[in-house]
Formats: structure tokens, sequence, C-alpha cells
């Protein structure tokens, strides 16, 4: 398994340093490498209750990433998965802490708990007041008398950071993070394990399996259980919290990703949870979002709180804390009805013997050249460009009836979306785009060479072909120039471009742009022949 | 490869609705499942000039997750990886777009030019005015005319997505873009392929390379080179772009996750491209983050922009939209000083016969017990009870000329110090907190029994272990209660207690949680019989 690190005993420091770095001068760490790692608010001046978290690294943005205003003042990091040691954690503390005191947030795994223990009792004896709880809100084991702590830490340290944030004192704050301690319950599921750097994955779930009730650091979880699908996992999720809900009681749900689950999954899984026998006792939802993490796992956590108007209150506070995904409520999705003008303009049709003669001759051009081009199209292509030109003559002949033939603006958006419909690919849509835009010029009183000039420019924006390219243009662009000059002169100039293409050594747009030159020498483009053909027929005929 | 999905053909739009359903009513969508998949800003009047992106699904949070003010007006999704149909191009439009029109914003991919070329022509046919760019900053194949557009279009959304918002008209809007479109650049590198939702994982890049310059889909990169760490990973990224940067011209660097990189290593990168060549010209970053994927590909981009005041003030601009990452300056990591009081306090050293003594006769009880307890320990642990006590003890004698024996309440800190240097473990850090903690007490003027007392309450708070529990706890709390009738009769209970232990079938706390309750029955807990022991033997000295 590869991972962006160097060496693996500097990761969680580089880390820091990327983590501070990047903050536009909001964090800051502690001078203490290698063994001190801790991150800091760069804003902090002690007046208030300090709230400090840590532990393993490995789970971020948890815990450095939720460092600022209104949730963590500082984060003491470990090792990937390893509990800080006691000096670091003494550091952090003394670094941040003032006479309103501090409360660390420490989730239930022994090392954090003697660590973080430690460290506060030896805060303590410098006559700093120093409270902590431990957050165990996994109920993934339901007989173990101490749950680890997984992502339910994320609303004790959102709770207890703006109650801390607003000035209430410490007694305030640790009975807030108390409460919220007391109040979340969290499962995990995953399907597949998380790769630890500089390890190789231990490969534990079956390819039909999901696990669920795993722990953040790759613990084995509870169960092994047939995966069927997205609907069926949440529903895994939900049924194992359900019965701990009280009646009655309105809920947010926190729907973490725990590393590597695309946010189309996780989107996913947030409708999955709406549409669960939950959903209607969820009023309020924080994610999904990658907020304690377990390095890339490819699994997610569902965390659930009772919900006071209070601690609504203190959850939607305000904090510029960037891995914070704020509180929203969760809702039915929003319908906006479809715009009108989404289904074809109709056309009257109408008469007009000249243009219908016209037309038919165009279409007669390309239903004879179909041979002919196919050949061409074969040398740089895949030999249809014939077929499918004289298809849409075909189906446009047949189509005459039901044009408005007498009024030339309509006409063109007539044409246009006749050959979207009936040539399909990029060739259809591209002369639609020509058709539609000359129309619209056409509409607003532009000559004939001036709307279908228009047309050609529309064409390439959108195709990207500019002369040169070995595409229809290098015949089309020269014949629109000369059009002022007669019919016959403009096909003398397709004609000549068309020619120019067999020239052309590189094709820069369209399929011919991956055939080598050596292909393309010596053969006009397919398209470029249409044009040519075209305005040699009608010159012709006129 | 398995994914947190139901039916494939369901993907996007089960996706949508959890985005829509989770964003507390700030997005909503066009009501046209199954084809047209379109979501909307909800706040949204047509008073201003429109910014409507799109293209494949797969690249979450682009194109949905950007949608709110500032950004995107809309975006209209197509399939994982594929272009949406022009009927959903031209709903968006039309159902966002007002008199001061709309600009679309199209990655270089034929099927999104045309599909949003061929709507932008229908929407024109409704008389509305439509501008579109075309974003092409993928640097990876330098011979190629029409590079493909990457992440570099988030910078064109939120320039142009910013002008709109504050009023700019469509021409203005529609410069800004192209401006941004002009001076962005990009490459990708990558440690593996993506995983189609669905299908099975292509295995392209061998296990020591990693592939520089492939697109946003897994399409295959411009070269495969070997791979060494993340520092020569961004350095090889970063020589890519040095060579078109202007000189003196400072730059904004967007550091994009292409799915499933940890945040670790996303923030690792971010260290070295500050460290890199390029660092100096780079004043402000974007990210790192997960803005434009490649579903779950385990890799990063580097988009660099040439900055402006202009373009500084559009990109820091507000916006609620929670999938920017906002522009931050990159600085060196800030560092504070380590706080004063972290080595350890040193004690003066004084003499007092009589306690001098009593500790002498704790530590031999201790060192005397040494196989005993060993032999209860290996009924339920590892067997080393004993002679951890009894090497703790040793060290203590050892250490008894330079404790401050006649300073009662120092000498408690002291002998915590001691045993958490010399005990190790679990067990050392729990009597190094109950001895601090007692310290503590009794330098606020408790009594021997109220300091004791405080030191169990803490250590208990730590450890996590409660009466019955089976552990020390069972001896030294009815112990401390006997205290006040003489040191006789606290031996008496702390042995009844150690006895208890022996009747406990489950153990809750410290490693014998994890033994049958079989290997349990009968035998005392270590740790209990130690502490009963050690009442024992100074009582009868008493």
């Amino acid at each position: 398994m590869k991972h962006f690190i160097n060496k693996k005993e500097d990761i969680v420091q580089e880390a820091i340093n990327g983590l501070v770095a990047t903050s536009g001068g909001r964090l800051r760490r502690l001078d203490g490498y290698p063994f001190i790692r801790v991150v800091l608010r760069s804003d902090w001046d002690k007046s208030r209750v300090a709230v400090i978290s840590g532990g393993g690294s490995g789970h971020e943005p948890a815990h450095a990433g939720f460092v600022g205003p209104g949730m963590l003042t500082a984060a003491v990091c470990g090792d990937v998965f390893a509990s800080p040691a006691v000096e670091a954690v003494l550091a952090g503390i003394l670094a941040v802490t003032g006479e309103a005191g501090c409360l660390l947030v420490v989730k239930n795994y022994t090392g954090d708990r003697l660590n973080f223990g430690l460290a506060a009792e030896r805060a303590r004896a410098f006559g700093l007041k120093v409270n902590m709880v431990i957050v165990q809100d996994d109920v993934a084991m339901p007989g173990l008398s101490r749950p680890r702590g997984v992502a339910g830490t994320l609303l004790v340290h959102k709770i207890a950071g703006a109650l801390a944030e607003s000035g209430g004192d410490l007694e305030a704050v640790t009975q807030a993070a108390r409460r919220a301690v007391a109040g979340v319950m969290s499962i995990g599921m995953s399907l597949d394990t998380c790769s630890m750097p500089g390890s190789t994955k231990e490969q534990r779930i079956a390819p039909g399996d999901i696990e669920l009730g795993l722990g953040i650091h790759g613990e084995p979880g509870a169960q092994h259980i047939r995966y069927e699908g997205a609907r069926q996992a949440m529903e895994a999720a939900v049924g194992k919290l359900t019965s701990r809900l009280a009646d009655g009681q309105r809920h947010v749900a926190l729907l973490n990703n725990l590393g590597s689950t695309t946010e189309l999954e996780m989107a996913i899984l947030a409708e999955e949870l709406r549409l669960s026998e939950l959903g209607e006792r969820i009023s309020h939802i924080i994610g999904p979002a990658s907020m304690m993490t377990a390095l890339d796992m490819h699994g997610f956590s569902l965390t659930l709180y009772p919900l006071t108007e209070e601690d609504e209150a203190l959850l939607a506070a305000e904090t510029p804390v960037r891995a914070w995904p704020g509180i929203r409520t969760m809702d039915t999705p929003a319908l906006l009805p479809l715009p009108d003008g989404l289904s074809l303009i109709k056309q009257t049709p109408s008469r007009d013997p000249r243009t219908e003669e016209f037309l038919r001759k165009c279409c007669e051009v390309l239903i004879s050249s179909e041979a002919d081009l196919n050949h061409l199209d074969l040398q740089a292509g895949d030999g249809d460009t014939g077929t499918t030109l004289a298809t849409a003559a075909r189906a446009l002949i047949d189509a005459l009836g039901r044009l408005p033939l007498a009024d030339h603006t309509q006409l063109y958006r007539a044409i246009g979306q006749e050959l979207s419909q009936t040539m399909g690919g990029s060739s259809g849509v591209l002369l639609a785009i020509f058709f539609a835009a000359a129309g619209d010029a056409a509409s607003s009183g532009c000559s004939l060479k001036g709307a279908l000039k228009t047309g050609l420019e529309r064409m390439q924006e959108v195709g990207g072909a500019r002369l040169g390219d070995r595409t229809l243009v290098d015949a089309l662009a020269p014949a629109l120039e000369g059009l002022d000059e007669g019919l016959l002169h403009a096909a003398h100039r397709a004609r000549a471009g068309a020619n120019r293409t067999a020239e052309m050594k590189e094709a820069n747009a369209g399929r011919a742009a991956y055939v080598s030159s050596e292909q393309l020498i010596g053969n006009v483009d397919p398209g470029a022949e249409a044009v040519a053909r075209l305005f040699e027929g009608v010159a012709a005929d006129a």
C-alpha cells in the first residue's frame, strides 16, 4: 500500500505543519517537535474556559482540524492511532489554560485516559482548574460497560466549545459536556478495513460482507453481515440505535465518513437515513462529512443525539472552523417544477416550391455521395460519414411536408431540430447548433451570409475546430466568405478548401485527431468533401 | 469492488436527493427525474447573471456541491462520468435565467461542449442571453491544443460566481471567467486508479509507480514514474507547472484531493508544496480539500493561478457554500514557545526517620510478595504484577535519600513521579495519579484520609474501575473508609475486600476484563491482594 508520506516517523509532524501553514494564520503549534505536537488557535487569550482534546492521529480532521473559535482551543496529537504522551498533553494544558480553567475531552481508550488523566493531575499541581470528560458513545458491543469513544466526540467538542466561547464557566462547560457524553450514541459500518501508512492492508472483510460495529482504528467489528446495498446497510446501522431512543424526542444525526467513502455514496446514505424508520425522529443533521475518520476506511458512522433547544443553539452557534459542517434541518428534498419550453418548438408547416426544391437538391447530393464519403472516412475514421449524412438527408426529405418552408427564419431552427433528432452523435449536435444559431441570426435581421457565418462561429465555439484543423470548417468557412460573389464562386472556394485538407498532416478536432499523419495525408476530410459537393451541386442548378 | 449504492441507475438521483435533503433548505432540485437532474439554489430570484455548470457525476463536491450564493446558480448532473443530455442543460438554463442572462462554465470534454452548446442555442431561441466558457486547464499533455478541464474549473466558478453575485453584468462576468480560464493550469497525480460503482477496478499503476498527468475520469496519465514519497511526488507535479509561470508574479494554489487521499496525506502534500521550489511564488492556497474528485482516486491535483488584486477579492468574497474551502495565505507555520513547567518538579530532599521507616516497610512488603502476586496474576493476566510492584518498591527504596520526607504534602507528589517513571504501563500512571491527587488534596489542607480518598477518586475517574470490578479498588476503598477507626481496622477491611474479589465472576476494568469467569473465580485479584498486604504489614508494625 502506497501513501503520500515521507518517513513514517515524520507523518504527524509534517501534517501538522501543513495544516498550520494553510490555516491563513488561524492556527499555530507548540515549538516542541518531535515529541510535543500540539495545535492551538492563534487568537487565544486565556480569558475563557479552554476546551482541549486529542488522542491518536489518523482520525483527521479530528482533532486538530476542529481547533478554532467555538470549538477546540488546542488539540494534542499522538502518532497514528497512538495516544500522545503525558508531557505533550501537559504542554497543551499549560499553553492555553488561564484562570478560567480547562476541560479535557477524552475518548475512552486506556492510553488516552491515562495520559490525559496524569497530565490533568500535573496541571492541577500548578494550581490550574482542570476537568475531564470521557466520551464513550459506541453502541457496537451492548454488554460493554465502558464503550469506545468515536464520532459522538464531535458533538461534545461543539457543545462544550460553543458554551466556553460564549463565556460559560468551567462548571457549566463541564456540565454541558457531561450532558452530551450521556446522550450521544454511535454505530460504525464499513465495507473494507483501513490501510496504515507504511503497512500492508489487512483483508478481513469477505467480498460479499460488510462489518457492523467497528471502531475507528480498524479494530474488528462486532459482526459481519451479508452486504446487499446502501439501503440495507443503513437499515442495519439504524437498527442498532432505534431501541435506544426515547419516544417523542427529536434527534440530531451526525453522519460521518470514515475516510474514503465517496461523496456520492455518503449522499445516498444520507437519503437512506431520511427514508429509514428513524427518518421521522431526526429533525437535524450534521454532515454527511468526514469528521472522525479511520484513515482511508471505506465506511461510515451514524451518531444520534436527543436534541433540546439549548443544545440546538450550541450546535448552531457560529464557528469559523472549516471541518465543522454545521447543523441543518433534514427535509424532504424541495422540488421546483420543470420550466416551460423544454419540448421542441412546434413549427407551423408552410409551402414554398423554390425552397423545397433547393433543400431536396441538397439532400440528393448527400444521398448520392454516400459511398464516396464513407470511403474517405474509412481512411481516418470508422467509415460512416456518408451513411450518417445520407440517412439524415433521407429523413429531411420525408420531413419536407411539415417544415415551415415559407418562413426562412423558422426554417433554420426546424432543420436544426430535425438533424439533431435523426443524426445523433457529435455531428448531429454540431449541425443542429449551426442551424439554430443561423436561425437566431436571421431572426435578428441578418443577411443569408451573416446568418450562416453566425452559425459557423457557434459551431466552431462549441466543437472547437479552427481553420486548418482538417474538418468541414476548412470548406465551409471560405465558401461563406465567397458567397457575396455568387454561388459558383463560393463552390470553387469550398472545393479548394476541401482539397487542402488532403495536405493537412494533423487533425486537431474530431475523431481524426487520434489518427497518425501517414493515414491522413492525401485524403480529403469527408466532412469538407460533403460541404464542397453541396455547394457544387446547388451552384450547378442555380 | 463494493460501494454504498443501491441500483446503479439510481446513483445520481439518490445522491442529489441526499444532498438537497441535508442542505437545510438551501438547495432544491428540478422535478424532472430520471432524465433531468438539476440542483438549484433555493434563494434565487433571477435578478442577476446566473452561473451554471455541470457535467458527468463522480466529481463530487463538483458540481452540485458548489451551488449557492456567490458560486453556482445551478448544476446539471449527468450520470457518473457522462455528460448530461441537452434537455437537462436546457431545463437548468430556463429555470434560473432571467433578463440578466447566464454564463455556462463547461469543462473541455466533447460531450459537455456539445450538449451545453446545443442547449445554449435552444435557450437563445427563447430570447435568453447565454454565454459559454470552456475550461481547459490540464497541462499533462504539452502538445495538446485543447487540454481537458479539471480542478481549475473551481476558480472559474468562484471568480464568475462572486462577480455575478455582486451584480456584475453578463459581459463582465463572462470576461472574468475568460480571464480565469486563460490563467488556470493544473496537473494531476495518483497512486491508484478509481473504482466505478458497480464495476471492478482496473489495476493500471504498478506497485512501485505513480501516475502523473491523469484526468478526472480515470483516464491513463501522461507518464508513469517511480514513486519515492510525498516530497518527490510534489516535486514532480511542481516541475510540470514551474516553466509556465510568469516571473515576479504571485500565485494562488488550489490543492485538490482526487478522492480517497487521507487528510494526513493531503496536509503533508501541502507542506511539501510550501517547501518546494514553487513555495515562494505561492502567496495563497485554496485547500487542501476535495473539490473536483475522480470518485475514490488516491491522488491529488495541483492548480496554479496568477493572482491579481481583483481576482483575490473575488476568490475571497464570502460564500456560504460549504464545499468551497476559502482562500487563505500560505505561511511558515507559526510557533508558540513551550510553556514553563514541563520538566518534573524538583523536590528538596528532607529527612524524617519515622516516614522513612514507614515507606521502607511498605516497600519491603511488596518486595516479599513478589512471587505470590505473580502467581495470582498468572490466573488472569501475564503474571508480572508482583515483579512490577517489587521493582518499583526497590527503586523507591533507592530514592529515599532524595525524597522530601519531612514535607508530606510534597512527598505524595514525589512518590507519584517516582512511580510513573519506574513502573511504566497503566498501573504506574494510575498510581502516579493516585499520589499526585492525594498530594494536591493534602496541600489544600485535607486530612490523611481525605487526601487518600481524593487520590482514589481521581484514579477511578481515569482508570474507570468501580467497586466490584475486581481491581485494587475493592481493597483500597473499604480500607480508606475504615481508616478513622485505626490502621488495624483498615487492614481487616482491606483483607475482606481483597478476598471478595475471588468471588467476582467478571472483571470490568484492566486486562482481566478479557478473561473468562471460569479462570477468575477462586483467585484473589493481585492488585487487591497487594493493597491488603500493605495495610496488614504497616498495621502489624504500628
